[in-house]
């Protein structure tokens, strides 16, 4: 088990649901629907909520359709302690993220100077015109997320924070917001590889969940290597229950071994 | 410009709404929103419904719950013509998909002999355990999705489509079902390589954009090698109007590299 593994927080059930901080990512964009992108974001921001002890536990793509973006971000932000918006910050007219987060909050977009500061330290003046200046637009009452790469930055209103959909840049914008973020209760992982296929050991293995309410155990199929390979997901606020659960596979995959041999 | 462009269907606005076929995507899965493991079928179906003319129009991703299963599958299912989801379909205890469904459209399960003789080619009859029964458990109604990889199917009810989540099975079920869905009109599609940042041509792109109702015309930054780069995605019905409205793009970005000279 390694430290990145202990401090896994996967998405749970009722078993944690009592006082865990929850997130969703809104990924805004016609290109990740239409295949020709293929997204990066998710991924990333999984591993990085997971790692803050912080459950992700939803995502949705909409297309840049501004009445799609209000109605999934109202559903999201009403749902789940943080959510995080990639993609539309541009200066393009199919930009328009902070257009849809304002009518959303139902409040207006002002031009941040900070922002047009910024922009002027980059560019000459003459060369800020009203597409760049779209992207200085922030709702009322947001803040900014900085954004070290290109230095124009995303904003935080309420619980959303609204990124770019460029890898680099939203990664960067999310080291900038996660010291602003509530982390959660780590919980312990570990992870067994299963020498045996899932319909052999299913029953048993539901057995043990049965018998530990405190524990959430998955398995999870996958292809690698030209074969097919089990893994067993055990997670648990209680490291010592965590081991007891770990234990229980094992002795499951040993007694099955013997069934074998 | 690829055939493969000019087949491609980006999703579009309400310009290309009417008549259009819809799609969704619903991915099942703990291990997507931990991060553990990362989603490879989203782009995959978003690439094959393009190909197809289907415009898929939103994505979600959801835990191993069956609640918020039931309630994204039956918001997804009223709102686009075909629904596709992935993972959840194994015989251990966390694979609810087919419980789920099931009760989404308020039916029961049952065992089917078709997926029952197909296991008993491939194991002895003692080893067809309860938990393996499950994999052979679909709503009424049901059609099954043939799987050649390991002969244990998907199922379509309604205007959903139940897959595995295992990216090698999912793309085998897809093709399976490909041939039954219903195409849509394909789009002509050309991209153009934008040599100039988008801030210099947001402004004209957009005067583009409003004179050619019937084009979706949409400019797509990311970071290549290195170094930013912009391209400008024209799409329509008309393969004429979409030529007319890239020789407009071409002589914007010719016109911004005169003035830069």
């Amino acid at each position: 088990m390694t430290d990145q593994d202990r401090n896994s927080v996967p998405p749970e059930g009722a078993a944690f649901g009592a006082g865990r901080v929850t997130a969703a990512v809104l990924v805004i964009g016609d290109e990740i629907l239409s295949g020709r992108t293929k997204d990066k974001n998710i991924g990333y921001i999984a591993e990085y909520m997971t790692n803050m002890g912080i459950d992700l536990r939803e995502v949705r793509v909409v297309p840049d359709i501004e009445d799609e973006i209000v109605e999934a971000l109202n559903a999201l932000r009403a749902s789940y302690t943080y959510v995080f918006t990639t993609g539309g910050i541009g200066p393009t007219h199919d930009d328009i993220t902070a257009d849809a987060v304002a009518r959303a909050f139902g409040v207006e977009l002002y031009e941040d100077e900070r922002i047009i500061a910024a922009m002027l330290e980059r560019m000459k003046p003459e060369d800020l015109n009203a597409a760049r200046r779209r992207m200085a637009r922030v709702p009322r009452g947001g803040e900014l997320v900085p954004n070290p790469v290109n230095k124009i930055p995303g904003f935080r209103i309420g619980n959303v924070i609204v990124m770019a959909g460029v890898p680099m840049i939203m990664q960067a914008m999310l080291d900038s917001v996660a010291p602003t973020l509530q982390a959660g209760v780590k919980l312990s992982m570990r992870a067994v590889d299963a020498d045996a296929p899932e319909g052999a050991y299913a029953a048993m293995l539901g057995d043990i969940a049965k018998a530990h309410e405190g524990l959430s155990i998955g398995s999870y199929p996958s292809y690698v290597d030209g074969k097919f390979r089990n893994q067993i997901i055990v997670r648990g606020r209680d490291p010592d229950e965590v081991a007891v659960g770990v234990t229980k596979v094992e002795a499951m995959l040993a007694q099955l071994r013997a069934e074998r041999a």
